[in-house]
């Protein structure tokens, strides 16, 4: 079976990203590559390090250079995903790695997109209770936010067996290729590097109400979510921590053995061995996410941290993850455990 | 007046600091540097930045090469610093920039660094309620732990205006430099960089103590604290992002009002715009401390971030602040509230 | 004496560098601050790292807003300088920190810049021969480019003492904020970290020809220059490595004698003991220029590398040196040669 | 065919890359890990990233240990491999990615290494004229020196075409994951991040016989070199930037030319597009290597610059790529050409 997929976006890093895992993907065939600005420039321009594809030309965004694909990956900036849908017939399994299908509550996509709310698809997060047979053969993908696949990961399982209130704290550091290719100032490198600054401090973060989501389900009432983004000084990578008071009866074992439960035969989340902490580095350009959790009986709360690639698993990596459950192929092809480091 | 001063550990990171900062000290004037490996050694080929001192020798950290000094700096490892000062005459101002004479509770002593606990010292942190008044006259001084200083100041007005409950969540992220010159594995720059990991997660870490004895007296009552830090590819700098619930009537204003109340006259802390979030680069290698707060209404929690630099006003800077106060100096002599950026 | 300075370009790398070494130079009284883009803005929002500032708007850059100061720099975009120079009476310093002034064939700025030429100015390299004497008194400065002054001081001993062939290779690593605060995708702080990258290969950079006007007078010769800047993932600092075939004669003690003649009363320049290398953290922040040199007598090649923090010596500190001498204050006034490291 | 390998030295970055790349090989089969001072430890707490082998347990570098398997990879400190080599078997393919077998020269190995020599295996840098050949079927691979096959690539095919003097001056900037897993207050991340420095220079460097060997022979006389490494903040890469005074009658054609007479069938060299030039991040664990040259008719000279990841291509992937070759196997086989970018 060879599949083949076209990419909307491959100038920027979730377009490069998806990229580079489907040129090891072998099932995939690299279709149409476009985008709107860029379109005309070499790929080996944009992206060099993709090598196999240097001499691709970039198209524009239209529906003839889209159509004839099995599968239309999606890295566009918020808002813009509907409308190329819309233009994409249902038989095409369309995986969107923007913000516009994720949200379940059109008040919330409001209040924080202030955009017309475009719907919602089933949500490529398979390691969510339920998500995973939501996914098999469908045709239209949302790709969770970066942040929520790293704090719902690291959280569920915990709220899962009742361990914590439901109320979380959570503090994340993300390496700047979260903020894209966008030219901010603040987002050069003389800025960044040696430095670490909070964004989007107070409730006020686009991906808090996507936390919610995903959480308030497995917990069965309302959680909520404190949640401070920090930019620091690397490339890739998010490092999640997370941390909710324990319930009464809530014990360093039971904790533990809630995560073992839930991880127990997920291929991509390692449970670390007690004791090891998640660094952002073992995961690099991986499609791991690696946690641990601990019970700090003096602050009566639980902690957990996660790790993953904001731009493997938090972004392309999930989203080929979600390809390969959409189309009933394996869930790990094409897909690493196995990180690139130092 | 000019004031002879000594650096017991002028090799480490914290020696070199205080050793940077009393170059441009206009009343200071540097005498023995000691270090106990790296004796007979010129600081020129250990602290290369130190230029103006590169002709000097380390002597062996003893009694008579100490002696005759208005002050002396202990930058020692925790456990030797209490030994040094007991040779030292009473007339002597002695400022320990080490653990050991910071926890007023033994049995906090004795369950986080687990040696017998030399007594407690007057703190050097100014900005805290009652701080300033203990260091003025005394002749011994213990300097603050640096993530201490920077969760504190974040902390204490909101707990001073009884504002949020008692429960803090602090994640930090600090600098590479806060783990001090030691030989291991996970400080080598190939490890570090691209990589953020957590460390003594779950209440085990030994600047936990130090906050709650901060914070207790503040709110008045005890406080407990979660205290998670993270290690983020950088040299310098911790920022602290600290979040407490709010209590009942807590608002914005009542919020930013209590830290403008706090930090009117403190010479050190800028309590930035509202908006303006602190970066760690702003303060490298500055006494200045940078302050935002947030109250965030669906969380129903306050947060507050802090933005120091660990080797500076974490560690050296304080130190040489609280010697102002103890000798009756102008408080900002020879410190900076400029920060070398970007 | 007081000396009234206002900084056209205050929003930018070199504009804040300037500022923070004024912060500490006391004979400065800050004037005017103007920006053309950025009139109207907080300096606070601009440069949160200059604390004192913070509260200070900045203006347009008009004739009338620079009116009445005793000295004016000029951290302006290359073409520009001339025409706001014009404006300023011949009673007022003006110091240019861009390229306008700096080259004496207007030939070779037609070929690297491509505008109109706008003169030469006297040079603001203290060091180089002759260079001291043509600076005190004079009302124009041009501050030379960040790897022109690395460059001339790592090579001029050795062309002064004939020691070398005329023809220099060079290649030298250069910290970002090199480039300034432009917004370009290559200086996104996800492409330079991790990364290191040439440009301007080939003899097409524009600091060669003021390197080669630079060297040739000293080498009694014309010295053709072989230029190669690479891009490495800091903020600050350059590291020249340069070389060039010895002459018959030159010995390791030859050379070693060349630069402690050329350097015994520099104040600014550290000439490291034999073995020691420079390290661009070591002058992170201040004006010194750490020097070491080596003969290679398997390759005939003599190898002089320098450090330097590229906005401070290598542009502001340099700017500032230069005004102390054109004023008559002592050189060295409000500028150190203490690094902030680690 | 299934191949059957051990690793002596796992726990470091050569013996980790090594396993990374091994564990994507369809015919490697991961037989024994060995380490000494590490052994009865887990990959998992050794090397995180190495997810699929997090269990396994390092065991003891004896020969009964290394018995059995048809590669035996050794990743150990230079001076050490020949005596385990001894010990294995003739029909065993071992590969030595450490130094002792590289030098034909037994001076330059006493020179600059200062042990026995351990003689002088086949040279695993197959794109080498004549290299590929001596490697196929062979049962010994010397693995070369990261720097020498960055610089050796980057040179041979100008001096294989007669277009440059035998005079070689090159400066490579190198991530800090090259000087190992050492203990070395040097390589600290505090001191490395935010600083650039050389070592090794004049002539002194190691691997700079290692250059003279590899170019002098495509040269058809004696090339000198004058090599100066430096340490710049990152894990990995190597960008070389190498240079050599034009023979007359080079051209920048002639230039490019040469270089893609050499590159044309090379799978994993990339000449870059006139205009682009490599960076490390691109290859960032990829076993590509990117080159452009340039002619610079002022100073005469040609310049090429060459990206290598250290480890991948410069350490691990060369072994790899010389493995399949020594085994038949397609040359390609388990290596990627795809950077992990940004």
């Amino acid at each position: 079976m060879a599949v083949r997929v076209a990419v909307a976006g491959a100038s920027g890093y979730a377009g490069g990203e998806v990229l580079r895992l489907l040129l090891s993907h072998p099932e995939a065939e690299i279709g149409a590559l476009t985008g709107n600005s860029n379109a005309g420039q070499s790929l080996g321009s944009l992206q060099p390090h993709l090598g196999p594809l240097a001499g691709r030309t970039l198209e524009a965004t239209t529906p003839e250079v889209l159509a004839g694909h099995d599968v239309v990956f999606l890295a566009l900036p918020h808002g813009q995903s509907a409308a190329v849908a819309a233009q994409l017939g249902d038989d095409v399994l369309v995986i969107d790695m923007g913000a516009d299908h994720r949200l379940r509550d059109s008040a919330d996509w409001d209040r924080f997109y202030g955009a017309p709310h475009a719907g919602t698809w089933p949500y490529g997060l398979p390691e969510l209770p339920g998500a995973r047979a939501a996914l098999a053969g469908s045709k239209r993908v949302a790709v969770p936010g970066c942040f929520p696949t790293a704090v719902s990961l690291a959280l569920f399982p915990a709220y899962a067996e009742h361990l914590a209130e439901p109320e979380a704290v959570i503090v994340a550091a993300t390496g700047t290729s979260g903020a894209g290719k966008a030219l901010k100032t603040n987002l050069l490198g003389a800025e960044v590097m040696g430095s670490v600054t909070p964004y989007g401090v107070g409730g006020v973060h686009r991906h808090t109400p996507e936390m919610v989501q995903n959480l308030s389900p497995v917990a069965g009432r309302p959680v909520s979510v404190s949640f401070t983004p920090t930019l620091v000084p690397m490339a890739r990578g998010i490092l999640a921590t997370c941390s909710a008071k324990a319930l009464p009866g809530t014990t360093a074992e039971s904790l533990r053995a809630a995560y073992e439960k839930a991880y127990a035969d997920e291929p991509f989340v390692q449970l670390l061995p007690e004791g090891q902490w998640p660094a952002t580095k073992s995961v690099h350009g991986s499609n791991a996410v690696h946690i641990q959790v601990a019970h700090d009986p003096s602050a009566r709360r639980i902690i957990a941290v996660s790790a993953i690639d904001n731009l493997t698993k938090g972004t392309a990596g999930g989203a080929v993850q979600s390809m390969n459950i959409a189309l009933g192929l394996p869930e790990q092809l094409g897909l690493s455990t196995i990180g690139v480091a130092p």
